[in-house]
């Protein structure tokens, strides 16, 4: 050991004869998993890129290789990765000759393994500045290594190898981070408990891919074209977009864990995606703003269901992992290899618009972009050949972010030449001369203006020097990775039983993996060729719904989803009918969550429905101002009526808010409602009537044993609630018995028991006063979920 | 005389051998200008067509050819023609020749001047079937002659050249049907004086062309295909153009007093419009069922104005004029020669979807065509240059009615591959097979299935055997050209003093025609090139607003319609600093007429407006239910707020009805809306008041000589109109004085006098509500328009 520090020692003062004159500090970078293949193709080179660039910065370096391995081996190993250090095209080889040798003085081995090596670690570390008589700048520690050692490096890091007072930690974390919300929480946490957020930098290798990098400034550059363009009004859609040919041959076992969206889609691509639909900061060089905004873009996004994505395996993949993974033939791997989801994003700017992320494993060609393609609303009267090509207004309108690889093989920037001319920086970007001949996205590559970065950098090295520079943005936030996971995960969960599209791999794919929107879900292109179903395949089937008898009336059953899905449809061709028949359909909704599904599904998918033909009534509501969180009309507002288009006159919401009081009798709220049902609804008999149910077996606002609304003349009554707000207005039994529909909807586990017992009882309305529903001459009909009737 | 009567008898009685043995009845067709260029050009040969079709219907023809010219120069003018008739390529040449030798036996030519004339034909008629023992089977006037003529022509015929009763009569009227909709509501009421509806046959030959045509048959063979996507979900947008490249030179007499829209728009292109946006009948062969749809499809489309058309005039047309019409050097023509106007249909299928209709002269090339264009929704995940390229989902979807000229020149329907296979019927339309080399649309033909007619037939043709088959719904009903009319005569009168873009004519006019759709306008893509300007043109500027000070205010003034955008903008800037203050915008709105124009300005202009954080309020109300067309708040919901996102909660319509009563003092009302406004209202300071002014110096609904609201502490009132409904709610000039901003709209020549009153009156609200308009703390500005301002 005093041989090795002699050593080092000796290394170290030959490297830095001039170090005390600097006055900027010293720098040690540790990079942990130093032989492993992160570090030897990427994280080296972008430490020696470092070195190279920063050498004259007043800032002093040592870089500290880590493993497991012992000390000879583990040197060896290094230094075998450090002489293959390659010199950049666009370094002077002599500058680079001679920094490449005061790089290798400059870096050493460690075994880092036991408490103890960390002690010493820092013990060099502190002699060797006091020894210079150097002022410690900060400490980079590089996270080359499995996930799963974290904790312990870190509790070492923590406890022995924070630098002194004054100087900054700086821990580099590669992904996985998770594999969803709660297990992100769970490391997120951890690591919490030994770093503070600033000390910690999550990369996401995308976020220093050149063309992904220059989304922000190109957006602050050219603020003045895009200003009136970035929004729901011009973008027609955008595609994010990162296909890989190679297949996951030889890395199934971490492949089959985690599949495309969590390996590329939650991050990648959900990166570049807030890139493009975040407000953009009037500075965007203040990386605390830009984290800011991202986080506020996550919260603008819609929340994905089961039909925003369709998923794919290429037809190898089942035998590559039964081969390594040592499974048995019938093995079915529910992992998707491809991904194309459907995102929205619900505020103001990007309502309505598509984006779309899509990546796969095994497809015909290696390339990544983002792709925004605007909408064109030119008419161009002159005819197409006898038109000056270039200037067409009538031509496709696009800003591609290029990430590399594909056609163009290089990172770029295309901007349509009917758009504008983009403001490029100078010194980075330089526009690119063409191969005149290359079709790009539909377009020759003359129809665009196109740039290059006038040096290729790669992503670790983009990021290695913002790391070096503190720049926070570049990285991913806790809570930004939080948000992505509370994002994704639900639709993970969603997907876990959906069957995969197999696909052959390749060119063989062809149209087989396109697909296409409909009505704000996404579906493939193709119904799935008989020949590539794998006839060993036994995926839980596509549930469908069930059609039987509950209580002696109709009973509707499904999955959650499913059965949502069937009941706004059956609700639209109610109404549909009921206005070809009558003029106007009188629609009764109730309170409670359960319904809040429906109103979003009615929302969004039920574009023909007739709202302004349909009369909105409330079935029950709480005795709190409308404006209340608490309001059933305020959820139902919120969630449906906002979205569509009710005539204000059409919307009746329960006149609990009078006097500037609630529900007090002498108000006669109950009255006013009762009459503005009789002045519009014929007889008094709604056209739909939709209840649930509780667990004590209420409904509407009708509880167990309740005075009013079970019987009598009533038709609106006020009642008591067993939980708060106790004070509520409904319905009455007899008047929803009038209805021509009633529609009772059950959902989740919880609702298990009230369904059993309500499927043995008769008509005990005191007891359950959902047992007394029973439409004197209309029709009753049940959508119960799996989970409330088979628990 | 007897000479003639002789001849023709001869004539006719060796071409009619057999006409005592069919049993269908004789038909009498009179073409009236049977020696103008139109008869020349196309109606003998629709005739000739007619008899060869039709020769063994068992109807017996006879053609009676008729002008003002004396008989002799007459019938030789008149042979001369008929000799030239051609045999169709599809008829075999021996056919014929015998037909066309009886048609020319068939024909007489006959003077028709006087009234004598008249009772002369109707008489040789009669003669003519009794002598044959015939009985008649209805009589055919074609009206090939200048509109001035009609009334005279009608009036004979209807009063003694009717056939007798049992018999048909069928008038054909060509166009022009009137200038305006006052215009052709006049001629329409003259000849509906003389004619039943039913008898009126008015050609638009648009309606003969075989792909405009076949637009209803196309869709009701396709429907299966076409009913999921014939809707504004999925249709992108409509082209609907007629391109030429003749002038107007040696026309200009006609050309100058009608335009590119009367001339082409206004008809040919709209009824092309309304094939396409109808709703389909189940039964398309009842021509009443397709009228009544028609008809309807007119009532939805959303008003035009100023900005829905580019308008343009190529250079040498004012030369043409000043020549051909012996014009002053300095004669400056307003005629339109190309247009481009954008159409929307507010009914629930294609609400949002641009028709585009576009027509000119002196254009690169002589093309027609209607293009419905769909939304693409698919993401093609194969490289396009890996892609088998006919299937492509990623490629344009498109449905073409093909009129004819242009690169196919020939009459075609074109779907592309991906959309669907169309069910064409087998006997009259056949797949072409195509110039592969040719690209159509974007795409090469080979993208699409291509139909032409077998048989390919002029439109004149289609439309005689339409007569003849009295299929009215290839005509133009008065009720469908009094639509049309009543659509089009809005935008010709606003657009009358609009400046037209000079384009050079031909292929050089490169980009300087097209245009784009810029939210929910047209303007052309490129600025007028200054050397294009025409240095004498004076045209009437493009008036701008005026700013300057009225009653020591600040006054905005200009034409309406500029005086609308203006107010509207600054509504909007108004709300928009307001919300980024305070959060919320409290803005109080007038009834009247006004500020409807103003609404639909904000509902269709105004994306970017912050509804969700407005709150609106109504200045006054009358008293009569929210649901009663004479409503403020009903012409609002209507205008306004049922197109924006105003959430429930934020409207506030005055309380004039309650316990089914209107304005009962006992109700509270008034004190109701000021508690209301006290509670939501920060110190009852409205954000922003609209107000209007009346003839008799009212505003708000406080009338002159009021005593409630002029003044004191009541800050909503019952008011007295002096005009219907007299009841009224009202705010009071004290709480509108306490408000940030007071906007006062004045539009219109009526309230001129008003305004110059205002003008030099002061402060006297008693005697002129509207001069105690004085906000305390607040801005006060008045809009007022020029003609309100100028008289």
């Amino acid at each position: 050991k005093m041989l090795r520090r002699v050593l080092c020692t000796v290394l170290f003062i030959g490297a830095l004869p001039s170090l005390a004159e600097v006055s900027q500090g010293h720098i040690s970078v540790v990079l942990l998993g130093a032989t492993g293949d992160l570090a030897k193709k990427y994280l080296w080179q972008g430490l020696f890129q470092l070195y190279m660039d920063q050498v004259s910065s007043g800032h002093s370096f040592t870089f500290h290789g880590a493993a497991l391995t012992a000390l000879e081996p583990g040197q060896r190993l290094m230094f075998d990765v450090l002489k293959k250090l390659a010199c950049p095209p666009d370094e002077s080889p002599n500058r680079c000759a001679v920094l490449k040798d005061q790089f290798l003085k400059l870096s050493q081995y460690h075994q880092l393994k036991t408490a103890e090596n960390y002690t010493v670690l820092n013990r060099e570390i502190e002699t060797l500045l006091r020894q210079e008589g150097l002022k410690e700048a900060g400490r980079i520690f590089y996270f080359s290594v499995p996930p799963f050692a974290y904790t312990e490096i870190a509790h070492h890091i923590n406890s022995s190898c924070r630098p002194p007072p004054g100087a900054w930690l700086r821990v580099v974390l590669e992904k996985p981070f998770g594999h969803d919300l709660e297990s992100a929480q769970q490391l997120a946490a951890e690591l919490t408990s030994f770093f503070r957020e600033e000390e910690m930098y999550r990369v996401d290798h995308y976020l220093g891919k050149q063309a992904v990098a220059h989304i922000l400034p190109f957006r602050d550059q050219n603020r003045q074209f895009l200003d009136p363009i970035w929004n729901r009004h011009h973008v027609e859609r955008v595609e994010i977009v990162l296909k890989e040919t190679v297949d996951a041959k030889g890395r199934t076992s971490f492949y089959e864990q985690y599949g495309v969206i969590r390996d590329v889609l939650q991050n990648h691509l959900t990166e570049a995606l807030m890139f493009l639909t975040m407000e953009l900061p009037a500075n965007v060089s203040r990386a605390q703003e830009i984290l800011q905004c991202k986080l506020q873009a996550f919260q603008s996004l819609r929340g994905l269901e089961k039909n925003s994505a369709v998923l794919g395996q290429y037809q190898a993949y089942a035998s590559q992992v039964q081969e390594e993974l040592q499974k048995a033939q019938d093995y079915i791997s529910t992992t998707p290899t491809f991904a194309g989801v459907l995102i929205h994003s619900d505020n103001l700017r990007w309502e309505g618009v598509p984006f779309l992320l899509t990546s796969g494993k095994a497809l015909d060609e290696r390339v990544g972009y983002v792709r925004v393609l605007f909408k064109n609303r030119a008419y161009c009267t002159q005819s197409e050949t006898l038109r000056d090509a270039v200037h067409s207004q009538c031509k496709a309108k696009q800003i591609i972010f290029y990430i590399g690889h594909g056609a163009l093989n290089t990172p770029a920037v295309l901007v349509s030449r009917n758009l504008f001319k983009p403001v490029m920086p100078k010194g980075s970007w330089r526009e690119a001369v063409g191969q005149s001949d290359l079709h790009i996205f539909g377009q020759p590559l003359s129809d665009y203006y196109v740039y290059s970065p006038v040096k290729e950098r790669d992503a670790y090295s983009v990021l290695i020097s913002n790391i070096y520079h503190g720049r926070k943005d570049f990285f991913i936030t806790t809570e930004n990775l939080l948000a992505s996971w509370g994002f994704w995960t639900p639709l993970l969960d969603s997907i876990s039983h959906q069957p995969l599209r197999l696909y052959p791999g390749g060119v063989e794919n062809q149209h087989l993996l396109d697909f296409e929107m409909v009505s704000g879900e996404v579906a493939f292109t193709l119904a799935e060729p008989v020949e590539l179903l794998n006839p060993n395949r036994l995926m839980p089937s596509n549930y469908r719904t069930i059609q039987s008898k509950f209580r002696r009336s109709p009973l509707v059953s499904a999955w959650s989803e499913d059965l949502i899905s069937q009941l706004a449809s059956d609700i639209e061709k109610t109404a549909s009918r009921t206005v070809a028949r009558s003029g106007q359909f009188h629609l009764a909704l109730s309170g409670g969550s359960s319904p809040v599904i429906l109103f979003q599904r009615l929302a969004r998918h039920h574009y023909a429905f007739p709202w302004k033909h349909t009369h909105v009534w409330l079935v029950d509501e709480r005795c709190v101002p409308l404006t209340d969180t608490e309001s059933n009309f305020f959820s139902l507002h919120n969630h449906l009526l906002q979205s569509v288009r009710v005539p204000y006159f059409n919307v009746h919401p329960m006149p609990v808010h009078l006097n500037q009081r609630l529900c007090v009798e002498e108000d006669r709220g109950t009255e006013l409602y009762a009459k503005e049902i009789m002045a519009l609804v014929a007889n008094a008999s709604f056209d739909l009537v939709l209840l649930g149910v509780g667990t004590d077996g209420h409904t509407a606002s009708l509880f167990p044993q309740s005075e009013n609304g079970l019987e009598g003349a009533q038709t609106v009554v006020l009642t008591e609630s067993p939980v708060k707000p106790h004070q509520r207005m409904s319905l009455s039994l007899p008047l929803i018995n009038k209805a021509r529909q009633v529609f009772v909807l059950v959902l989740g586990k919880g609702k298990h028991d009230i369904t059993t017992l309500l499927s043995r009882v008769g008509h005990e309305p005191r007891k359950w006063p959902v047992s007394g529903v029973s439409p004197s001459s209309g029709q009753l009909v049940w959508y119960v979920d799996y989970e409330a009737l088979l628990g």
